[in-house]
């Protein structure tokens, strides 16, 4: 099989992500901070290592502001729910996942919140002097996507971080798809909220994510609970990360995904993220000139974090993927990809688009066979063959 | 070194649960209901799989109403603020972890709801007829833990389900401590939410948990996200389980969990409560008469879910859990442990307990070999060896 899917998740794993993940369960997966016994500790250390590393990763100078969550989720409503206050005005770009949009849309309906949405172009990239122009007075948060998960557009985030920081609103980015490839520096690119999945391009296991909170960020927990720390207090203890990180850890997921940082920075950030473009931009060349297609991808480095969405004009965008799958053992994924306002600024919501998203481990004969397959589709142009 | 902190988690887990992992990381760890290629199916099918075998464990009739989440925390959290509304009144144990204690009294605090926590006799166990005079009329929600992490004091949860059910409120229960060795059924005890980890009785991987929803209780998310369906929806769906599972589910998290919960099933949950019990019984006896201690546990069956707590007179929990770690090699939890009301109740909040909880992987001779060396402390009373 040929997996093309990572925008969904990273497959394979590197090899050191699982075995560091079955080391950890097999001899030290005490619970970490809860309790001084060596093995307690153990597990403690390890959470603190992965801590720092994913916290050098993203140039986030205190470690203790990294949070981990379950998933970017997670750290996505974090960020929304724990710093928004009523009659608060929110900025938004038209690409957002609906883990960003369904939070937002749910705060604007039950009127706490107002809210903008940027118009993007036909790619969905925004408009910085839109941006400009959707500023209000009670504009407390900007939030943008660092790229989309439809079609990988990426958004000038350096650019729209330091608008916000202008006008003395927060900036929250959504890196579900481009950490890892992509360089993320909260420090110069003016990000007060960062959000992450751990299993994506950062290639370590699901079930890990984080969310960075900024030394001017002023954030309320979205759940309360044993935090290992000042345990005779029964309200919240105030300071990061255990504000937000409650209950207990996911150690071996997160153990495996310092391990995944580690596997990063010896291949070398800019190898993978050259090596994704080099897929991207030959599957992009390979399939824009067929005859019924329209690709909504940009191929341009610095313009895509790694996907090629693109549909057929006459069929749906779930029977190429169906097809793709059981006939030629290609992974890849159609439909809305849970983001129903990204497809309404491309003009897909009706049909969705089939989304290819290779990966570190993809090879350029498997791109050359992906091209050759979707010409032959292409080709075959009546579905007899389903 | 011997592990008796499985109250905190349990360990060793049992191998078949770090190969399923393994196999599960390796072999289909792709997104679950994210798309329609094979590997997300596969990936699909055992978190679905994984649902039903929960279910069953704990007598849930419909696996859909059964929701994964990242720990019992935020299970707890999700039930708290999912069901509760502005001026509705809560009735909980005195007993209740930090995870239950703090949104419940942040709610209090923010006058939001109103709070009575149930006074408990010397080892924590609650009166029913306190219980039955602190309904209000607008008691929404009694929660209990099925047994304290303090102490291991079980508590008469049939009984309280019954009682709530009579007046119209809704019952929530935390089986972290308990679920695994004893015996758990939503039907019959009239439960309406029942929050667990994954890690601690029932021998999954830390990151794992879940909360029951029961077909009474009508509930808002704590969080919005992606749900791989009703993509186009710009609000969340409102059916189970997609209502809580926002973002991407912990997958080889959940397959470890389904494979401890059949470990479990083939071991027999009455042989492994049977013999932690065993090991309590003894270890109860043992150190209880030794001079200078105080046992805050009680040692019947059904009483008890797996821990002795105690206290030297003369000495902190945390000098005495260091000993036992540094000189012993013997691994037991000291201090709060995350439950302050707990400790105010057994007299212990300014200086803790030790508390010594073992699982189904200790032997008779680990406990053999404690209560020797408990005596051992208790000959040496002044601490001049550590």
């Amino acid at each position: 099989m040929i997996y093309l899917d990572n925008a969904a998740t990273s497959w394979p794993k590197p090899d050191c992500v699982i075995s560091a993940m079955t080391q950890c369960l097999k001899e030290y997966c005490a619970n970490p901070g809860r309790g001084s016994h060596g093995l307690s500790s153990a597990a403690g250390l390890a959470v603190s290592r992965a801590r720092e590393k994913v916290a050098e990763f993203f140039n986030i100078k205190d470690p203790l502001r990294l949070c981990f969550t379950k998933n970017a989720t997670e750290a996505l409503n974090t960020a929304i729910y724990g710093v928004l206050k009523p009659h608060d005005h929110v900025i938004a770009t038209g690409m957002e996942h609906n883990s960003v949009l369904r939070p937002l849309k749910t705060l604007e309906r039950d009127r706490k919140i107002s809210l903008t949405l940027l118009k993007g172009n036909r790619f969905g990239e925004i408009d910085l002097g839109e941006l400009a122009q959707s500023f209000r007075p009670e504009t407390r948060l900007v939030v943008s996507t660092l790229s989309s998960n439809v079609n990988g557009i990426m958004m000038p985030i350096a650019e729209i971080g330091e608008m916000a920081r202008s006008r003395g609103a927060l900036f929250l980015v959504d890196a579900s798809q481009g950490a890892g490839s992509v360089l993320i520096d909260v420090e110069s690119m003016n990000i007060d909220l960062l959000a992450f999945p751990g299993h994506k391009g950062l290639m370590g296991p699901q079930g890990t994510g984080g969310l960075y909170v900024g030394p001017d960020v002023d954030i309320k927990p979205l759940m309360q609970g044993g935090t290992g720390s000042n345990s005779e207090l029964i309200y919240q203890p105030e300071y990061l990360p255990d504000l937000i990180e409650s209950g207990t850890l996911n150690t071996p997921g997160i153990v495996g995904l310092a391990s995944a940082i580690d596997f990063i920075r010896e291949t070398g950030i800019d190898n993978i993220g050259k090596h994704r473009h080099r897929l991207v931009e030959r599957l992009h060349e390979g399939i824009s000139r067929l005859e019924g297609i329209t690709v909504y991808s940009r191929p341009e480095k610095g313009k895509n974090s790694g996907i090629v969405a693109f549909n057929f004009d006459w069929a749906d965008s779930n029977e190429i993927a169906y097809i793709l799958d059981k006939k030629y053992n290609i992974a890849v994924r159609a439909g809305l990809h849970c983001a129903p306002a990204a497809h309404a600024t491309l003009g897909t919501l009706r049909r969705g688009a089939v989304r290819i998203s290779p990966g570190w481990f993809n090879t350029m004969d498997e791109i050359e066979y992906v091209i050759k397959t979707i010409e032959e589709i292409s080709r075959q142009k009546n579905l007899q063959f389903v």
